[in-house]
């Protein structure tokens, strides 16, 4: 019984062309690589032979309409070669082949953002370190569970910190990580990078080991629209169903984790942080039930809280109110109206101010700012 | 405190224009669906005005050349409605504008498939019934390993049966499903709808609850290539390699699984099954660990064992030897290979031969065929 089966590399490549294919338009068998970064510069190539004009489109470019052009060299690779886009950050391009948007079929790199599909391009530095791999990562989990509130079994993403499973006897504190209109329950994961920035700053020793659950915010939805499931009928606009979906986050989701996982069920132990829709719900959820969290962190945040509202947190001993927003946000005014109320409200809080506007370059840089705030 | 905060229609829709968008060149803004299924017949809709050929390719058509074109009607939209597909079962497709391939922006169902992103058209019937979501659904967790056998960290999927939480006192037996070339730990679930076909069998009562493990099969990944990590310079031609990762799985993914999760750990409680590559996996794991599994399923499977090797299986008293082919896949007569071996040694097995090729609508069909049969 010692004797080693032969299964040949033959055997292998034979399989790897057999592999269910697509009929991809790119046939090239000539081996490129995009993007390539050299120093300060990045190169996208294409290979394209048959094509007219190849563009290239980024987020960093100044308006949505602006463009780069590549050339065509003689072997059929459209090539172009232009400064790293700057601060260092994830980028989000694609190429326009003859009009038609296409994905960089050499860049295994993708994030999903609602339905598209959008490469990536990680631009070297230390506000980026947090967003590759670690060597200690967590686990990610998704999870279905039902809510009465809303009528539907629903599903959420679920982040435990390296050494859960060997700790069996630990207990964790818990961020509540919501995503804004247009998200789902894996915006925070695919775009937000948030397991890797928690990996990171746990390995680092500069945030403390946490739990962080990602729930779909969209309360008629089960799931990511990539599922393909029913939304619910549920009408939002009857009074009865108002603030449904907080109120499903602080009633059903806060117990179903709790009962679930291996946590500290302590207002100093949960957080709430959520961005644009997220961060209304956030400012709603703590104001709503001001003895739940006690560290709130809108992010470019769509809503307010009452005056009231924030002198019961006050009162209930919050431990940080931590608001982020860019200078250019379309948001900015209302956020200057929350910081104004959390003045008159004499609740301590920070408002952590940052270029550029309603981008996940932002609400990434203010996880990895804020995660290490907490629960300290 | 009663006092509900007022987070408007208003805010909900400046926040949905304000997340990050791609800079698509399909800007219509004209709600169409695709695909659409009438009873017997399908319609596939692209708005793309600009455009001057539109042609869709399937996967269920003869060729790989093959394509039926589109007509562009006076509002820009292009059109064709074709008979469904058959058998029903899930057939990836894309278009092909100007020459350049595209996804279906209407249909948000897609499937990875290695660094290719495909749209999903599920054709109704008996088959595909297993496909779709159940009400009853697991968990599908991403969990991060060491492999010291391979020298890297590296990512397996777990899937856990609905339940596992509600009752911590049960324990589970697991099966190991392994992937093919070009494949990854996300094979199954996305291509496979393994964590599907589970919930609705097990929520059907005809397969037991079980916990299904789904490793990457490629010995230098660490995880799938979307995650941009580093491969192993393990030379996999140096003998000391030989069945490096058929070891991995067996003296350490198997412990791994049995110390992180409730199972019952035991030969009659461990099944194993692979596609392809992953059934050669299989066919190995087995032969060179015959205490491990007594249920064996190679589908479609490259790779063979020793008369002698299965006789000792058959020492070992293994419950399930069902071996999964088409008639026409490239591998069937190594398939036919198996088999003789399997009579030679005498061997009680299960020839399953469908119709098609080396195809996943063969996976998921080996995959509900087989799964009722384990564990009893």
């Amino acid at each position: 019984m010692k004797k080693i089966l032969a299964i040949a590399a033959l055997v292998f490549a034979g399989a790897a062309q057999a592999q269910e294919l697509s009929n991809f338009a790119f046939g090239g068998a000539k081996q490129i690589v995009s993007p390539e970064i050299k120093g300060d510069s990045v190169t996208f190539r294409l290979n394209a032979n048959y094509a007219t004009v190849v563009d290239l489109y980024g987020n960093w470019l100044p308006g949505y309409g602006d463009k780069i052009s590549l050339k065509k060299g003689t072997d059929g690779i459209w090539e172009t070669t232009i400064a790293l886009p700057q601060p260092a950050e994830i980028y989000t391009y694609n190429f326009i082949v003859d009009g038609v948007s296409v994905n960089d079929p050499q860049n295994y790199m993708v994030q999903r953002d609602g339905t598209r599909y959008l490469n990536m391009l990680l631009v070297p530095g230390t506000r980026t370190d947090v967003y590759k791999e670690s060597s200690k990562r967590g686990t990610v989990s998704y999870k279905w569970y039902d809510s009465n509130i809303l009528g539907i079994n629903r599903r959420l993403t679920v982040y435990t910190p390296y050494g859960y499973e060997a700790n069996p006897g630990k207990k964790y504190p818990v961020l509540y990580l919501l995503h804004g209109a247009g998200g789902d329950e894996e915006a925070w994961s695919s775009m937000g990078r948030a397991a890797q920035i928690l990996d990171n700053l746990i390995e680092q020793g500069k945030a403390e080991p946490m739990i962080v659950v990602m729930p779909n915010g969209n309360p008629n939805q089960q799931a990511a629209p990539t599922f393909g499931l029913p939304t619910t009928q549920l009408n939002f606009r009857d009074p009865a169903n108002a603030n449904a979906y907080v109120r499903s986050l602080c009633e059903e989701i806060v117990p179903f984790i709790e009962k679930n996982f291996r946590v500290i069920a302590k207002p100093e132990k949960r957080a709430i942080a959520g961005l644009s829709m997220g961060g209304g719900h956030t400012i709603a959820a703590s104001a709503l039930y001001p003895k739940l969290f006690d560290y709130i962190c809108p992010l470019s945040a769509a809503g307010n809280a009452t005056v009231d509202q924030l002198k019961a947190l006050k009162k209930e001993g919050v431990k940080l109110y931590w608001v982020g927003c860019g200078k250019t946000d379309f948001l900015w005014k209302g956020n200057e109206a929350l910081i104004a109320n959390l003045k008159e409200a004499g609740l301590e809080h920070t408002f952590y101010v940052s270029e550029g506007g309603h981008i996940w370059a932002n609400w990434r840089l203010y996880l990895q700012t804020f995660a290490p705030l907490l629960f300290k």
